[in-house]
């Protein structure tokens, strides 16, 4: 059997920004980031993917608001779950059509998963994670008053208001040894979409909480357990830059835990964007990995095969 | 190891008709759902679960409408993966807890389902299944002429329409492997929920379909394949009833196949609501099941003792 690969797809993989996300649009996207992942499957690799949810999540919170009165609107562990389900089905179907068009008889499953999350992790009392739609002033102060929201200023303009909500760190992938028992059967194995379903443990009982886990450090602790060689994150640079954004910017292609850290603690990487994925690369080779890369999805299979991304080696 | 079961659960099971459906509502009845899946699980037997998720779906539809302006509603494939993960999640999170508090080792998966169904299904043409909100003549008249929706009048006052659309036959569970796979491996299941995601084949490729499958029909179908013993249809009423709502009407206690059959035939079953649960029954013992059962969620450990419920066999 060929190496092991746990695929973190970006939100962009499933929803263009640009889009409105109907599921025609969605669908494509869906098509065209599930070719890539063909191509790294006919390679040889056993193949496990994590996704964001970000935009759907987005979408289901914009549908709650405008149906409060007829509707009760679910927390965002519920959402969470929901999201799992669409985007697997999508991914799932996609990638079944086309394993058939190849005459590959490989097995696909979307598991619906649980990512314990610490209940005393720092984020519960400063909460990070923008989610949802824009507000106004005054739309945020009523939703403060009544819903009780944590909303912070995020931008200039009118609308510059965005509720944040706690992004703990993933401890735990609870559904494990169902995943693990896939992987290891021949199965690819869609899994702990969006970060995974936020639970905390309570005197030994799971509970669901309002919060968002990284889906790139979700997608580490699915490498872990999957006892992954390689953790390709996919997103939309091909490479990862020194100096973001000023006139040294500068490529990165290859890094050792160390540079890595260094550069981590001298940041140059953006919080709640690049630098997760950066942290989720370390932790992945530190756990025992081979190589973690950061690439865009056109460049997936190129960047296994060494020519672009930023790999990241333990030394 | 003892037998296998296949638990098909009411919509009632999850959101009651009297509730608006929070997720504490929905919560509240999962456990008292699950507290009765548990002691069918301490009496030995392997337990795979599937549900309904008509008042789940009606919500979804609800918002979507509501918020059509902002975000662009979904077709009827997603919305049933996305009940697939919030009532799957429920299930699998409650159980879990359950299991733990009675320190039994057995593990348990939700899996995306889809369905397949005919394309040339004749339900296709003539739309029978009623899904979403009630309507007037006016809104009625609108979504047929901006939609394209097929609308009936299906009560008499003011919001008398509703969307109907198709309830095609289950023929095969696509994701029929992982499911028989993970039960063979000592796993509780929770599968095909909703009916399952209704898809057709296409040349060979799976394509989504606007359409609600039978959840009873398509629970058969999770029992054939995963060679179930039993199966357990869980309502709103203890036992099936002859000559339903007449001053003859009689509780149904033990029925043959041929019994069934020309009762069914004689239309004493309720078309979408007893009469495809009666299908399915007759269908599993054909398939060479042992015995099927329906009764009411509170009486479903008594009925497996033999003490109530209607129960199916061969002869």
């Amino acid at each position: 059997m060929g190496k092991t690969i746990v695929i973190a797809l970006g939100g962009n993989a499933i929803k263009r920004a640009e889009e409105e996300g109907t599921a025609e649009q969605q669908l494509r996207n869906v098509k065209i980031t599930c070719k890539h992942i063909l191509e790294i499957i006919k390679r040889g690799y056993r193949v496990v993917i994590t996704h964001g949810n970000g935009p759907q999540v987005g979408n289901l919170l914009i549908q709650q608001e405008e149906a409060s009165k007829l509707v009760p609107p679910q927390p965002l562990d519920i959402l969470g779950a929901m999201t799992q389900g669409q985007i697997g089905y999508m991914l799932q179907q996609t990638l079944i059509n086309y394993l058939r068009e190849e005459k590959l008889n490989i097995p696909v499953a979307t598991i619906v998963t649980q990512v314990l999350v610490d209940k005393d992790d720092p984020d519960f009392n400063n909460p990070s994670k923008p989610v949802g739609p824009f507000y106004t002033r005054k739309e945020a102060e009523k939703l403060i008053e009544e819903k009780g929201y944590i909303i912070k200023k995020v931008k200039p303009g009118e609308k510059a208001y965005r509720r944040v909500v706690p992004s703990p760190d993933p401890i735990e992938i609870i559904e494990k040894d169902v995943i693990k028992m896939l992987v290891d059967a021949g199965f690819i194995v869609i899994a702990s979409g969006g970060g995974g379903i936020p639970v905390i443990d309570q005197n030994g009982q799971l509970r669901g909480v309002e919060a968002v886990i990284d889906k790139d450090l979700a997608g580490e602790r699915l490498a872990e357990i999957v006892d992954a060689d390689i953790f390709l994150i996919l997103t939309d640079v091909e490479k990862v830059k020194l100096n973001f954004r000023k006139p040294n910017e500068k490529d990165l292609d290859k890094l050792t835990i160390a540079e890595a850290e260094k550069y981590l603690e001298e940041g140059h990487f953006l919080p709640g964007s690049m630098e997760p994925k950066v942290k989720a690369c370390i932790r992945f080779l530190k756990a025992g990995g081979e190589k973690a890369i950061i690439t865009s999805l056109d460049k997936a299979v190129e960047a296994l095969e060494g020519k672009t991304g930023t790999h990241f080696y333990k030394a």
